[in-house]
């Protein structure tokens, strides 16, 4: 149609409930997580970029069980997202992942809408996807986010720490002097600045760093945890250093091996 | 009763709505913004502490739209934030702060959950409440955060800049050159470590501080700007700084009398 090759399609950031990928974690309806805009959106689409095909198509399945899909689970286009975008600051030259990310919005160039979604959460927060949304806006797209959970924002809420600012810097290095000397640079960051620092660790590593933080920080900084947020078992807490190293009790209660946001500041 | 004050209540971080206190938006359904689980609660919980009674008022009146409250308008309980409360860095007294924000919970002791809310998407993060969630946790409170609309994390994922590593920054200086020299200094610090710099502005000087974000910043120097979230005029544009520059017409399609999120990196 001559009015779509005009006016290209719209990409839509769609995020996904928090459970994904935790096997154990009953299949919640995602009406409890996701408002009616966002779920409207997703039954709407029928072009996708992610991480995985597989896991798009169990979002999608579980939307088709709060309402019908605009296309059967069969004729939905899903795209991968490029490797290289998976993380960024490797050797891809940045020209390249472009032309990578222009070529998955060749529908959106017909008219199509197209759908970016992550494994969990916002897509392109602590999360690849800002190579497509980078292409959309090059291509002249209108870029649309949705609203659902982002754990970083859900726990930094929680933690009863500064969020008139804060940073997200992702993971701390994994050699244990290595990791002290960061967790130190960014407790002496936080405490100057009160700018609230926000961490993540892969689940498995969870324990460690936590073990890592308490015996790093100084007495009087606060640690935040939030585990497990959005599920039944959630928990959120906030002491300071000193209180977590009094009662021993408090991290035995965290469900460590669920995904973990840690967060520390004044 | 007494399990009641054995066990503390719940607090619930309530998240509202990004369109509260624009008079010309139109009353949209809250199911659209709002998850299940959010909706659930805010119609369960009965005792509320927020920055203006008023607006929860109009913002209970709208989940009343969507569903039953358990107890009418005139029989919520609602207590406003301490004043000092509303920014940090002010001269009252951490301990006095955190005096009044344990007052504000003697409901909870009593065995009621509480909703803390903001004015306009999560309570605590750019916007007032942190000491009530301090205190939460001191009282040995169980603290839940609920998903919605988060005006920082929607322009984020709109950017395309970096998602792995940012920092909200909050509001930079009035006058026009100390503006200009923080402008730079986040601009350097963005460029040299990657991390996107988020701020905000009041909605009257948004376009002040645009101009000054195009005279200030370098050519290759990545803007974006979010404008409107989650409302039907919403806009999400990103560009380089020379290509902000060669269209004069980028920021006519701005609603800049909106709220707005500007963001930059490379």
């Amino acid at each position: 149609m001559s009015t779509h090759s005009q006016n290209p399609g719209t990409l839509f950031l769609v995020p996904t409930p928090l459970d994904f990928g935790m096997d154990a974690a009953p299949a919640t309806p995602l009406d409890q997580w996701l408002p009616g805009e966002t779920l409207a959106t997703a039954r709407r689409l029928t072009y996708w970029i992610s991480e995985n095909a597989k896991s798009t198509r169990a979002f999608l399945k579980r939307v088709e069980s709060v309402g019908n899909l605009a296309a059967p689970l069969q004729a939905q286009h899903i795209a991968a997202l490029p490797r290289a975008a998976h993380k960024r600051g490797d050797h891809t030259p940045e020209a390249e992942l472009e032309a990578q990310a222009r070529a998955l919005l060749i529908p959106a160039l017909q008219g199509h809408d197209i759908g970016l979604v992550s494994e969990a959460g916002m897509p392109a927060i602590a999360d690849p996807g800002s190579s497509i949304v980078r292409a959309a806006h090059a291509l002249g797209m209108r870029v649309v986010p949705l609203t659902g959970p982002i754990s970083l924002m859900l726990a930094l809420a929680a933690s009863g720490l500064n969020g008139q600012s804060f940073a997200f810097v992702g993971y701390v290095p994994q050699e244990a002097s290595e990791r002290a000397r960061r967790l130190r640079e960014l407790e002496a960051l936080a405490l100057k600045s009160g700018q609230t620092q926000i961490l993540i660790e892969t689940p498995y590593r969870n324990s460690a760093l936590l073990q890592s933080l308490f015996q790093t920080l100084q007495p009087g900084t606060r640690l935040a945890v939030s585990a497990a947020l959005s599920l039944t078992q959630q928990v959120s807490r906030s002491a300071l250093i000193s209180e977590w190293r009094r009662h021993r009790a408090l991290p035995d209660s965290l469900p460590l091996q669920a995904p973990c946001v840690f967060l520390l500041g004044r």
